[in-house]
């Protein structure tokens, strides 16, 4: 067994603290991880907070995860010890369904296996995340890292880069395509990053002026105010494509007015509550409001290497994981620019 | 002038009543027909009682409409006298947009022209729709009707038979696709029957045991009720596409739950109310809710040969057109199978 320092929640009301507990041992196509940084994501907030119902505490939350192989089982051909490697929100599926046969394990019919408060398909334990010093995950889950890239800084591209990259790759944004990203957040900041790359007109939408000079830094080419009527009414019916990173209750007609006939906004966050749609805005441009959920293994590996050859981190602040519950209040405010990674550093050193 | 007998809402308020004015004389483009036979859409019923805030009284209804063409412009070379002729729900576009030039003038970008309660383009009038003895339109947006059809029970296709096959068509409902149909009714049942001659295995979702076999004679292979959670568990996830013709607000989640990864329910329905919708149905499973609106003149006259090709029309209920007021009454309450459609006939007897 492994031995494992993290930081988990105990209860849905207490902080996160200290927590020790074992990995297995590699089985045959098993990879051992020892982790390097890890992402902060709103999902480890929700989950450990028991606000999506999940809870089977101890919870250590994290699915943003890079380190390095440090050990490997008997089977396994993709990596070797020394290499880089990274886990996303998942860790195993059921391969077998036409969800898995087509590179969507996401939507795995059995359900796919989530790097944390889910359930491992071989003994029942618990799924614990990358809030912690050791993870170990079968070789078919584990990304290949650029080389190139800062490490901090790519740990993010885990879940906020593929939960952004994927649903633009699956609605052709690219040369030629008006984008629009609602909300500047974590996943909002990866949105106008990979959408600029893809080559498409980038256009942030907004509530705020303040955000301005940060969009057109990250990649939009132009800000629009969505409480100025007079300026969406300029940009009215002309969008290919909206991607909506917001998960607060907000109001969809507005942008889905924006789009051209024919066009889609995707949701990536799922608001707490259901949200009033009045259905003249797709029948008149027969638009569609569709959803989409982070990315397949194959799909997070492209937009990995998509990644490394383009340059394309997130915007990061690094914190120690001591400072992790302050992070969480700092993030409830979205007083983050634009994510928080943990340095697993800072674990050890507590250790010692 | 064209002397037209008719009936019309003169106010919000009042029942339909005999109205006489004049219709145009053809425009060089123009096609003069003597109605035969006009569908009474839901549509009428909102416009007269001013639901949809549009009203210029008096309206004369109808856009479901049939008849044999009597004069023609110097210009027409589509049409000549005798032939059969349809018109639905629009009689003019800008026909310079992209939109038209996509042939799908019902997205004109300047606005199409309605058939009633709308702006002639060249001078200014009121439009007035087929609930009349005689109409005058561009023979761009005049349809030829199959010969072999029964003409009172072709009328309804010139709106619920386009409104329904247009998006069974865009979303490529056809052999090997799996295919629901939400609420049974004028579009419903034209559902059924166009589903079917397409190929697709069709499904009738319904709150009412007593639909089932009228929605298996229509075409349905299977009858799902929506209020049975056991039944609705066993289809859940299934469906490539739903049409959804539902115009009450109604719960959307249930159905978009029932749809494969990928799949789309289209709207062709308007609620008067925005309606909930939790974005988890189309997250979990990059499901597509989506809007439609009637369909282009070139898709209709498609639409027109494949029902005269495959003898689909629509189940009617011939009335008087002075039992027009009854028949939105019991149209309210859902007491008609499953269209009614006004003899025109009725209207010459009672002029003579």
């Amino acid at each position: 067994m492994i031995p494992t320092a993290s930081y988990a929640a105990h209860t849905a009301k207490a902080p996160l603290a200290p927590y020790h507990f074992d990995r297995r041992d590699p089985r045959e196509h098993d990879v051992v991880i020892e982790i390097e940084y890890c992402g902060v994501c709103h999902s480890d907030l929700h989950t450990v907070r028991d606000e999506w119902g999940k809870g089977s505490y101890p919870i250590v939350p994290g699915h943003e995860i890079v380190g390095r192989v440090i050990a490997v089982g008997p089977g396994v051909r993709k990596f070797k010890p020394g290499d880089l490697a990274g886990v996303g929100c998942m860790v195993d599926s059921c391969r077998e369904c036409v969800n898995c046969k087509d590179d969507l394990e996401q939507f795995c019919m059995k359900g796919a296996v989530f790097t944390y408060a889910s359930r491992d398909r071989h003994d029942g334990s618990a799924t614990q995340g990358g809030y912690s010093s050791h993870i170990v995950v079968d070789q078919d889950f584990v990304l290949h890292m650029p080389e190139n890239l800062d490490l901090a800084a790519a740990a993010p591209l885990l879940c906020a880069g593929i939960t952004t990259y994927s649903p633009l790759k699956h609605w052709k944004v690219g040369k030629g395509s008006k984008v629009g990203v609602v909300g500047l957040g974590g996943l909002g900041h990866m949105a106008l990053k990979l959408a600029h790359a893809f080559g498409a007109q980038v256009v942030q939408f907004t509530t705020s002026e303040s955000k301005r000079a940060d969009a057109l830094r990250l990649g939009a080419h132009d800000v629009v105010l969505s409480n100025d009527e007079e300026q969406m009414k300029q940009h009215a019916g002309s969008f290919d494509f909206i991607l909506d990173t917001v998960s607060a209750s907000h109001d969809l007609d507005v942008y889905l007015r924006m789009l051209k006939r024919d066009g889609t906004m995707a949701l990536v966050g799922v608001p707490e509550k259901p949200t009033p749609l009045a259905a003249g805005a797709l029948i008149f441009g027969r638009r569609s409001l569709a959803g989409s959920l982070i990315g397949g293994i194959a799909e997070t590996q492209e937009m990995l290497d998509f990644c490394g050859k383009h340059g394309i981190v997130s915007d990061i602040e690094k914190i120690r994981i001591q400072d992790i519950n302050e992070a969480y209040e700092r993030m409830l405010k979205s007083d983050v620019k634009y994510r928080f990674v943990i340095d697993m550093a800072s674990l050890k050193a507590a250790a010692a």
